[in-house]
């Protein structure tokens, strides 16, 4: 039952026909906004579950059982490698195998075939298209294509211009739920607390602009009523118009910052964002003083207990390297949460979730 | 036993101790000539039963029990995505481990070995070799280097310069016995039409002089007396005279045309394929008017009933999107048969074959 | 028990803390000085069982269920193709699932991350990492660092610079032992001769100073005393003087040499090498005749009988290629014994190596 039902109805219908498969579970993943609190809060506790699992040696081996009849296509035409690497654990987590496209001029595209006729190509040898793409929209757009063609596969979209990054923010959630939500056994099944971002203060701090991450979880955490967003940047690099309008849609509780000092105190978690200038078109950001977005050894004084410092990494300087063995530092245990998250969103997509969760319950119920 | 006992012969004894095993199994697959009927047809039934066999999760487990014996080498010199893809999805079917070399300058190359010595190497490690190359008579002579070796492993080739391309053949047979010879289901195995090509007319069109994937085509279709064979091209571009000689002395009826439309309403099934002007030496084929070589809506109604398009791909502008979705396109479909074919011919080199014909009798029979 | 204990002594603490767990057993493997001879035909011996269980299809199913729980990556920064698949068909062979990172620039690096911060990064997804790495040193101190992870995993150095290729120099003395030491089966376990090197003359040829294999090899047979090690090259390309002293300090029998000619008749093993020009600053080494570093036809006649040929390949023109099909050309069959080993590798540091030895012994046992 979704938690905020006015939000699916944001998506049009072409939306919800192409995200959603026949009876209504997720199909595609393309955007974040298409998951509603129940289905975030459902992953997290998956993914918890599967992390539980592949501890053990057998627990490893089960898991490894359920998609090996299947076949994934990642898809990766961006340079990465953690999200790559992520996607690709994940699916052996589940034993399914997997194969990719990274590097367009090795294919066929140098024969002058169009990137539609490559997905459809795809489509026919895979079970699952992993997809990380420069152009914005267009792993919906093919979202929509494949539930054209006779044999339709799911889509996952790992990444999608300056725009989306949907699975980075599931992780991103699971990590701040982890950390902050106080995760407990309760019988035979992992929980967080009843509402475990209430009151609390996450601060995105960086390159907001064009940080896609910080976007997909902006999106997210308006599905947790209580929860207070701090935007920590410089002017030119602020988080869009249209982030902030869907905020104040949800009356989320937020405030826009130039300088992290002045509120490191406050923060719950502190989500740090290296500058992305890649982007840039002529250097524009070259006279930022990024100083004002770093977090240094000296700020930890201030830290509340518990604070946590999260990063989608790669990182620059905008984390002092002496943060990294202290409690506070999550990114690494962010970069494995991925990992879980991944494989629980996929596990879901093929209706094993309920096979994971008898596994979970027969060794974990007392 | 072969129908087609005249053709052995053709190939010198050279030939035949390269690609044959001891006991007279296909071993190294080289040249689209090596196969008789019987086995083609063979081939294709095992093909479908892998396909049936693979729809049931139980099924596809089975499948991947295999080959996990075994471990596969892609060696791919020449850029190719979708054979490439095609050969791994194949292994994965199977459950055999594969790994690959694709690009030469990652490779020991650079430091001087010689190309011999690569695949010798290749051959401690790897159980079979898949080879694509631009070279015309590599992957054959490299079979029979490898029938030297003290251990001697099967080599596939994955197409060889301009010359064959013997899977991709293989795959169109099986696409054109699909769709037009009708199969069933006879007792417990899979069955095509006693004689599924006879009378119908198949048309090449395009580029074919230099597309490999019509000159291995041709030679199997020698295999089924009654077949004719329409060659629709420029007359710069028409079929090799090798193959039209080759074509003659198997008395197979075929037509020289160079206009789609004078024969479109003749087809039962069209093979249409793009300008290869990679291969120009100096933009020669610039000046062709490939309008002519071309499919278009509006020729549908002059379809007859049942026509399939087919196309290697990928395609340029030869075929109209506007057919992508009406039931005569079947490039898709020969994409998603080239797998099961792939698959088919990779078990029948292992002496798996009677493991999956077993599984699927037992599944199957009434 | 250490037959040479004064050895590990040599390494420092931070040394040993670095490549042994706390149950000292062997954790990470960096360098060729830190295996002890007990360790190292400990190492034979299990390579020599998983060959032997490989070889029906049941035992080969059976390695696969051993490291299906674990995923390994393959972080070769360095050109290498030999290696890298020896590595990933050992990986293969334990059914252990492995990703890689081969061409930095597809990776996070053009962010700007260090390369510190991507290997912490791989940690979190893997659970073994393998490396080749242009910078000596570099394996070493990675190591170390992840020994001060939360989650700590082993490491082996695939190859560092012009320092050490470890896992090269265990298939070397595994080769030689196999040719040398006369393998037999003694009761349910796979024997060496109690000294297989004594007595035995073993000449290194060619590029000495700049050959990474050569100098972990020499390392390694100092663990066997008795042995004589010829060094044969151009005084430009000899060995460096810390392995000469590293010889004496453990009294084993050495010669410089310049010619190949002069010694080829005492020899019971030569080692040939390329000329590794790739490393020349200014063309220096263009001056060198190699002919006397090269292995001809005409010298088979002096060959002792029995004596082997062995090579690190990739290979230029140092070895006649008419040697390839005598029986003292090894080189094929040591590329296959590095893929046995360095299985044998993996299943110890993940203490699987009991599992083989039962199974071999419930199949063997007499």
């Amino acid at each position: 039952m979704p938690q905020d039902p006015e939000d699916p109805a944001q998506l049009s219908t072409a939306h919800r026909v192409a995200l959603l498969s026949r009876d209504d579970r997720i199909f595609h993943v393309v955007l974040a906004q298409q998951f509603d609190r129940e289905f975030i809060e459902e992953l997290c506790r998956l993914a918890e579950m599967i992390r539980s699992i592949a501890e053990a040696r057998q627990g490893a081996q089960f898991l490894r059982t359920l998609l090996g009849h299947k076949r994934a296509m990642l898809y990766f035409i961006q340079p990465s490698t953690r999200t790559f690497l992520s996607f690709t654990a994940a699916c052996q987590v589940l034993g399914m195998p997997h194969n990719e496209v990274r590097n367009p001029s090795t294919s066929s595209e140098v024969k002058g075939e169009t990137e539609d006729d490559t997905i459809r190509v795809l489509s026919q040898y895979f079970d699952l298209i992993i997809m990380r793409h420069p152009e914005e929209g267009f792993a919906e757009q093919m979202a929509h294509m494949l539930n054209r063609m006779r044999r339709t596969i799911p889509l996952i979209n790992g990444g999608s211009g300056k725009d989306q990054h949907p699975t980075q923010a599931l992780l991103d959630i699971y990590t701040l739920l982890r950390s902050l939500g106080r995760p407990a056994q309760e019988g035979a099944r992992p929980i967080f607390s009843p509402d475990p971002l209430k009151g609390k203060t996450i601060a995105f701090v960086g390159d907001l602009q064009r940080g896609r991450t910080v976007r997909s979880l902006a999106y997210l955490l308006c599905r947790f009523p209580g929860v207070r967003m701090l935007f920590v940047s410089a002017p030119e690099l602020q988080i869009g118009e249209d982030i902030i309008e869907y905020i104040e849609r949800h009356s989320i509780e937020h405030e826009i910052h130039d300088d992290l000092r002045a509120v490191i105190d406050q923060c719950d978690a502190v989500y740090m964002t290296r500058l992305q200038d890649e982007w840039d078109r002529d250097g524009e950001s070259r006279s930022i003083d990024y100083s004002s977005y770093t977090i240094t050894y000296e700020m930890a004084e201030r830290f509340k207990p518990g604070m946590v410092i999260m990063h989608p990494l790669p990182r620059r300087h905008e984390i002092d390297k002496r943060l990294d063995n202290t409690p506070h530092a999550r990114y690494w245990a962010q970069v494995r949460n991925g990992m879980w998250m991944r494989a629980a969103m996929i596990a879901s997509i093929f209706n094993v979730d309920a096979r994971i969760i008898d596994h979970y319950h027969s060794y974990y119920a007392r």
